[in-house]
Formats: structure tokens, sequence, C-alpha cells
């Protein structure tokens, strides 16, 4: 039994035309009008397909295809359909339209499952327009409040509830944890190890750690002409400084970690005015939980140095947290025995993104397959993946499938 | 003869009420609303003291007191009334309520002059919302044209010409050089060095020479989590980079150089995304042509370094120039007389921004009155000089204007 590459690759390019930009990225940020439409459009083939559509309180979207045992709990396969600003076509909508393929795939061969089969799209995974990101999941898994989840605000102020209810999304079905036979999620690596290392699939033992810092520094803000060098306390120049020296921590600590500003805001931003406030954002990764706490006190104890020999005063906010988390060795070994059985090469790896998986497996055994990212790039318009690689893919997710269904 | 301190103070804390932002700053960005409520106000005020008002193609308010001889042509006292973003109270505005303080002294007093005396508010003289600064001065002394000061758009894209129509100030009197006897402008200090020094008034020789520099990186926008350190083109590291380098160079060059990055915009600007471009100015000043010149060499050369270490594409544009000025001999000679004859002490000093009286000094013989500015802060609320200085410097205001208009 195998996937309809060619089917799943047309759904896929047709998913894409909803928030595509011109040169070839799409935005489809979460409960847009984009996210709409594309919601509207998969309801519609989830339908075309037999599945029950249900819609939770947060709009995670499930399309239900019945198990031959009507007492098991459902196996869940699915990612997500948001993108970020200027994203690719790969990131989320894949592992969807992957778990739509397996969906179709089964009804075409009549293959009845024990469990029943819930093809899973979560509202807001990305956070790139509500914080924190795997929003909706989070709340499934019982991580966070669903009213907390509801009063989450853009940065034009516009409200997570609010923006649900508008574009026709916030269901009456509980969101909240449920029983569950497992958790798969196809995705794009989103890095470059499975392309440099040349293997077309990779198998998710697990995710990297995660903390976002945000970071305030206030100097004075002065004019730039008559101010002696030695008489400032220029924020930006702190902030410069801050920059490098978290860049550097992964070098310090060696391993796998990594380093990101990857948000500053200047204020008051003019040519000819030293800036008195800067804001920005630290994301430090890594796979062990004792490594990522020892470097945020790096981050923070560098930036105080910094600040002191600047004159500006630095103050720190923890905006988000995510422990490293480690996959079902029930499921990954399951995954790896099948690649094995099409004697696919695969390598195991973690995951240096969050993903929904992450979420979803600390309520029930859940794994992750991973297939190449052209050069590692990912949310961004060069985003891809080889229909050679995807279709592997989408065939090891159906087999895994299969065989978790089996257990 | 001396001015009425009283009065003048009472007329700057009223032009500070239009405009004013909580916590004591002034936005009043050239041709905004609150620019034409200020104009509207000075106008009135310049009837009521007897001035023919007329005002100019580029907004430019001349308030005209006549002389006793026909024939001869102005003297002009003034600065300008717009100030940059949560600027302050005394920036521009000082200039022109002392020369309106002028004005109605010699009106109590029923003193005549021999050359008409013009009071002046130049308009768009800070540049924060239109670049370059010194516009309207500038069109007037016949180094900008008319058609491309009227082409300048601020960051909304919202075109000057159009703006000076929207608030009724495009005139018809035609903006170009025209006969003057002498520009005098009496302005805050905006540095530490009076204060310091505890000086009330400085007396200005020249103005810095100033470069403006806009540059862009341009690396690989990607997520920031799957791409290792070492895999990276991360456009805010060497941004970050670049802005250390800046801020090194005057310790490099010696003297009294300042070099400032006051603007920076990231993109895409999201926590979770390396920065694929950021763009930057960097505004350099030294008393020293030469020096300016071999600094930005350095400045660029610096940056070249950096973006081939970062993977990075570095492009520059020269947005503004101005050579160092130094006013005429003859008027700052006159001040200091002028001062010597009561006994205050002053210091001779270069100013290290740029005013219209630079402009204005390249058609007619110019000099500059500086008080201290308190902690020599200024372009932000806390900007603030002592009326005792302010008092001092209004009447070295009026008595160089008669001793000027004697010569």
């Amino acid at each position: 039994m195998k996937i309809d590459i060619r089917r799943l690759k047309k759904s896929l390019l047709r998913l894409a035309q909803i928030g595509a930009v011109p040169g070839g990225g799409i935005s489809r940020l979460a409960l847009s009008d984009e996210d709409k439409q594309a919601r509207d459009l998969l309801v519609g083939w989830m339908e075309e397909s037999g599945l029950k559509v249900n819609v939770d309180q947060m709009g995670n979207i499930f399309g239900r295809r019945s198990g031959s045992r009507k007492d098991l709990p459902p196996l869940l396969v699915g990612s997500h359909i948001d993108t970020v600003r200027n994203g690719g076509k790969f990131d989320g909508a894949l592992g969807v339209m992957a778990g739509l393929e397996v969906v179709r795939t089964l009804n075409d061969e009549a293959v009845s499952t024990k469990h029943p089969i819930e093809l899973a799209a979560f509202t807001n995974e990305e956070g790139a327009r509500f914080q924190p990101p795997m929003l909706a999941s989070g709340v499934m898994a019982g991580i966070f409040p669903l009213e907390w989840a509801y009063s989450r605000n853009d940065v034009n102020g516009l409200i997570f509830g609010q923006e649900l209810k508008r574009i026709g999304y916030r269901g009456s079905v509980p969101c909240r944890p449920r029983p569950l036979h497992a958790y798969l999620e196809f995705h794009i690596e989103q890095g470059p190890v499975l392309e440099a290392e040349k293997v077309p699939i990779g198998i998710v033992q697990g995710i990297v750690g995660l903390r976002w810092l945000r970071v305030t520094l206030e100097g004075e803000s002065d004019h730039a002409g008559p101010t002696p060098m030695s008489m400032r306390r220029d924020a930006l120049v702190a902030a410069a400084r801050a920059v490098e020296m978290v860049r550097g921590i992964p070098r310090r600590m060696k391993g796998e970690m990594v380093t990101t500003v990857g948000f500053m805001q200047v204020q008051p931003n003019v040519v000819n005015v030293i800036p008195g406030r800067v804001t920005f954002t630290v994301d430090l990764r890594d796979r062990y939980e004792k490594r990522t706490e020892r470097a945020i006190g790096m981050v923070k104890s560098g930036i105080k140095t910094i600040a002191l020999q600047e004159g500006v005063k630095a103050s720190f906010e923890e905006i988000f947290k995510s422990s490293p988390f480690l996959f079902s060795k029930e499921v990954v070994d399951t995954i790896a025995q099948v690649c094995k059985s099409f004697q696919w090469p695969y390598r195991m790896l973690m995951s240096g993104a969050g993903h929904d998986a992450l979420y979803m497996a600390q309520r029930t055994k859940g794994g992750m397959i991973f297939v190449p990212s052209l050069k590692g790039r990912s949310h961004c318009r060069e985003e891809r993946s080889s229909w050679r690689d995807i279709e592997k893919g989408a065939n090891l997710l159906l087999h895994s499938t299969l065989a978790i269904d089996a257990q």
C-alpha cells in the first residue's frame, strides 16, 4: 500500500495558494482571513474524505475516521496550517496534507483500522501572531488555561478569543486532555543536517529545550552632536554588545546550543538621537535542561556587566520556556522498524524547533518524522523539500500509523 | 535697555503647551497639526508686535520690523519651532521666542534700527520627520532645489510639499537667497561643556562637519531553532558588531569626534527568526573635514570586513553631508565685545549640532549665542536651561543685534 504523491502534491500546492505573497512565500498568520480560507478548504477536503469534523474551543480542527473497535481512543495524525509572515509552503501544511493523504489512501484501499484515526490541524502553532507558539495544542494538553489563551493579543491589540470567533472557528468541543492512542506528526526538518548527510528521513528522538528572554536596556536619549562620547549612556551600543555576547555563548558552551536575537526595537530610533531605550529578545535552545539553565544565567550576567559598563539599566522578562523532551521509545522504535523494512536510510535527531507534538506527547505516546529541508531553510519563501523525500516520508507516516494502530 | 525675562518665559512656556506629551516632552514634528498650531500662535504674536508677516514657499515665517533706512537689507534673528519626537521645550523655540522678545523690547523702548529686523522661524530644522534637517533654510540659502525639497517624504510616505499645503503654510514669497545684513541665532548648547565649565554664555565659532550614512546588511533569514550557529548569515549579529566598531572610532581618532548609530530596523524582526536584513544609520561629526573623511572611510572598511566575516552583504548610502563651517569673524568678535562690556564670562566653542545658522551664514555674515543645557541634555523631555542664563543670552542677543545693526 502506497500514498499517491501526485495527489498529495496537488493538495499541498492548492493550500499554498492561500496567503501566497509575491516572490513565492506565504503569509497565513493564525486567525487571519487567510487562515480562515485555508481552514474552510481543509474542512471541505476532510468532509469529502468521509471524515467527521469537529472544531474545539481553541479552533483546533479534527477530522475523524472511525475504527473497527468502538471502545478505543483515536490515533491522532496532524500538524498546523498557520505560517509565519513570509514563511514557506511546507512548514506545518505538509504534516496536515500528508495526514489527509494517509486517510485518502486508507479509504482507497478500504483499510479499516482498530483505532479511529483523527486528522488534526492545530491553531496558532507558529506564535508569529499570538505568543506563545503551540498555543492551542498547549491548551489541549492542559498546559495553558483556556481563558488565558483567549486573552492573548497580537501587536495590534487584537484578542485571540475574539479573532477566533471572527473567523468562525471558535468551536464548542471542549479543548482539554482526552484519551488518545498516540500522536504522529510529519514535518520538514527546518535545519541542514539531513541534507548535509544525504539522508531522506529523520526520526525525531525529542525536542530541544527552549528559553525566550525579553531584555530592555534603558540609557539616556540625547542629541547625537554635542554629547561627548564619554558622557553617553547609549542603549543601542549596550544592546549591540549584548547581541555579540549572546551569539558567543554556544561557542563557550560547546555542543549544539543555538542562540538568536531575532527582535530588536530602538527608541526613539532617529538618526541624530542617541538611543535611550532598546528592547530585544533572546532565543536559546539546547537538548539538555541544565545547559539551557546555565546559558540563560550567562546571558543575564553578561548583559548586566555590559549594562554596568555602558551606564544603562537592564531588565529581563522570561517570556517563554519549554523543557527538553524525549518522545516515546516505543513510537520512535516502531517508526525506525518500519523505515528499516523499506530499507530507507534514516537518522535519529533532536528537533531544534518546537512542534505541537511536544505538547501532545505529554498526554499520549508521540513521535515525529522529518524530511530534509533544502539548504536547511525554512520560515522563508525558499523553504523547500524534494517530492521524492516527501513521498518516502508520507509512506513512512502511513505505515507507522498502521503499525502503531496494531499495538 | 534689557529684555523682560518674565515675558520671554511666559511666551516660551505657552508655546511649549503645543505638542506637549505626558512626562514633560514635546512632539511637534514639522508640518504636523501641532506645528500648524504653534505657527498660528507665533504669527499672532508677531502681528500683535506690529511685525509684517510673510510666509515663503517653504513655509519659513518672517516677521519684519521696519528700519530707519529703506535701502538697507534686513538683519535676521531666528531659529525654528519644530521639535524631534519627544523633544524638549527649548531647542529652537528659545531662539524664536528670544527674537520676539528682542522685538518687543525694541518696541517698548521705541528704539529704531537702521536695518529692518526680521524675526525668522524656519521650517523642518530637525529633520526628524523629513530628511535632511535644515531643509527650508537650505532652500533659502540656495543649497537645495525647491522642487526636491517639496518631494521629500516621511516614513509614512507623506510628501513635504503636500503636508505644507495641508497645514496652510505653503506661502507665495519666493524661497531663495536674498540680500541680508546678517543672521543671528540664539540657541541652547545641547551639550555639557558650558555647564561643566560653569560659563553662562557660549559664542559659537562654527559648526562641526557632519556625515550621515545609511548602511544595509543583507544576510539570510532562517528558523532560529534548527539552524546551527556555524551555518548562519545573521544580519543583526553583523550590525551589532558594526555598532560597536562605529562607537570605537572616536577613540581611535582622538580629538572631539562623535559617532552615533541612532536608527536601526531589523527584518523580519521576529523572536524565533534569524534576522535576514538590518538597516541602520551612522552619524559622524568632527570639526575638521579631513578627519570626517578619514573616519567615514574607516566606518565603511570596518563594516565591509565584518560583513565578510559574517557572510552578509553590506551596502552604503551617503544620505547627508555638511562640511565644517566657521562663522564670520566680525560677528563673532562683535558678540564677544558686547559680552565683555557686560562682564559676563563666555567661552568660544564649536557647535556639535547643525543649525539654520549654518546655511544662512553662507549667504550673509552669521553668528550664534549658546546658553548652557542642564546636564548637556537635549532632544528629550529633560532638556532645560536656567532662566538666569537665558536672560543673559537674550540680552546679549538684543545688544549684539543693535551692535551689528550699527555696522
